[in-house]
């Protein structure tokens, strides 16, 4: 079952700081961003306390260019300030997958 | 910034049906005994809406036997009767890792 194109997921997981601080609006316009970047291909997210979100990819080089988009920068700095107490990123290759629909 | 050992994720996406029907015991139950397999690494959980687990694990043969497992395997015919709508599952080789703490 391996894949015949094999893609690239982001994991960010993450745990925020108190209080809101621009993050809302912030992780909203990143969503949009991310959605109209070279080699983007889903973005899921979910959060209850733990934050999950992870955005999948056609490459290793669409993630690079993602993570040095100037915007996304300066996102990113504000959250090393602001909105995070702790975060994880890993860069995966997805090999295999299956779904389910009812 | 490759991994010295590469380890795997197992991302499962989902959507649930309405009710409980008994899916938040089956849930916790399943978290205990993923973290008693042979080969697990670590397990991150969110849920607003769209549900979003990932299990870590050392290589993908413990992915196969925790997948085999009797309990779980219970767990997951339950999935598809009955708490799930939607799934995505998707098994990635985790390729690079970064972290950051306040």
């Amino acid at each position: 079952m391996e894949l015949q194109k094999p893609y690239y997921a982001v994991i960010f997981t993450n745990t925020r700081t108190e209080g809101d601080n621009g993050y809302s609006q912030m992780a909203e316009e990143m969503e949009k961003l991310a959605r109209k970047q070279p080699g983007f291909l889903d973005f899921e997210s979910a959060r209850d306390g733990l934050g999950v979100t992870i955005s999948y990819w056609e490459s290793l080089e669409a993630i690079a260019n993602w993570k040095s988009n100037m915007e996304h920068r300066e996102a990113q700095k504000n959250g090393i300030k602001k909105w995070y107490s702790w975060y994880k990123v890993r860069i995966c290759k997805v090999e295999r997958e299956y779904e389910f629909t009812k």
